[in-house]
């Protein structure tokens, strides 16, 4: 309860200071503060990002955590270098923390760890509604000394996407998930087309529950658009994901 | 349409079968049958072999796809030392596919072709409800020649998890989509008090959407129950899972 007034709180100041027009986060004035967004390259850490930053954070950082093996973002399937690209575009340092299925928290946890000593003050995350997701996240921010920033959180996906669009946000389906949406979708642009299209499907709008992942590649968060070739699709038997390079 | 129709007089065949009391498969006599299972070492392929050979399917492989990365079962978390425990108490050859990110379908494929060259004629796979899924397994055994069977395919998942228990089927869950149950779930045991307390959670009580996983370590299926030992539980943002041997 606690946390969750607090991000109240925190969320009032952001929307009061976006309301002001500030640029600079209006409360805790003497603390140098500098944030880092916890970034899987897809739509939803996009526009944490994006919020973060018109709400006056300092985001210095991106971290990604993903597949050391496959060198890939899990889920998404995106190559960790074109998400080298994405923190490049957004001006912010990127921390890769590639992982290992036995030791996936503790790499985590050394990564938040080590951002702390970089004086990182907080961490921003794209969760919407994945409660268990969220509070995951949570403990391992705060134990790690860290503030915990949630600038989407419980919002209705429907406006979040439109939000995302509505910016100029554009992103490419990079993994759908075969049993909760046609894998007719993969590589798919998300654009006014997108947001009119998924709300038929009756899936979450935002794909929170994993129907499908996307690759952030122009919008106000990044200072140019990238270019993205599309190469081989991959199956399994619950996945169709889509091999994407950014330049 | 014909596939399901195939597939109905299957069934239909092995139900008589079955009311019969006989043994061997009534159908197709002059020809030489051999199936394999399609085995991630749950209770819903431990079913199926069950179901298969009670029908009088001749079941003499059980096939694994597993990551050959971490030498488990994808999701389960099953090591796959531990399936060939299985597929000894089963009386089955193990045919074990290791997989990688981008050559899953590949491998898969050169498996399916290998057995029906050793004269396998069919795959035996317990689907229950995700189309999808299916059709994709179901297009990759057609197209190696081979028949596709599916003998829990359609029914209700609790009847399912009954029939399971109530043959002296018992399991552990290896793994929890913690967004879909709690990650308390994790390590109990498939038996009678488990049909009672799932039915409350309003999940699938299969699982059959990956709320859960499980390893199946006694039942008619195996020829003796096997000993599981409970190892390390290795947490990450989506999945709580359960390391274990079998002996």
């Amino acid at each position: 309860h606690r946390a969750l007034r607090d991000e109240r709180l925190h969320r009032g100041a952001l929307r009061a200071c976006r309301a002001r027009g500030c640029r600079r986060r209006a409360f805790r004035p003497a603390r140098v503060s500098a944030y880092a967004v916890m970034w899987s390259g897809g739509k939803d850490s996009a526009l944490a990002l994006w919020r973060a930053r018109q709400g006056g954070l300092d985001v210095r950082w991106l971290v990604t955590a993903y597949d050391g093996v496959t060198d890939r973002v899990r889920f998404h399937a995106t190559p960790i270098a074109s998400i080298a690209r994405q923190a490049e575009a957004a001006r912010a340092s990127l921390v890769s923390v590639p992982t290992a299925w036995e030791s996936f928290d503790a790499s985590l946890a050394a990564a938040f760890a080590g951002l702390s000593r970089e004086g990182c003050t907080g961490i921003v995350f794209g969760d919407i509604h994945l409660a268990d997701v969220r509070a995951w996240y949570e403990e391992r921010t705060r134990r790690a000394g860290l503030e915990h920033v949630e600038p989407i959180w419980g919002e209705p996906p429907a406006d979040l996407l439109a939000e995302f669009v509505a910016i100029g946000g554009r992103a490419m389906l990079t993994c759908v998930e075969t049993a909760k949406l046609d894998p007719s979708w993969l590589g798919r642009t998300i654009d006014e087309g997108f947001v009119r299209d998924i709300a038929r499907t009756g899936v979450d709008p935002c794909g929170e529950n994993g129907e499908f992942h996307s690759f952030a590649y122009a919008g106000p968060f990044f200072t140019r658009p990238l270019r993205v070739r599309v190469g081989e699709r991959r199956d399994d038997p619950r996945f169709a994901q889509l091999h994407i390079d950014a330049a």
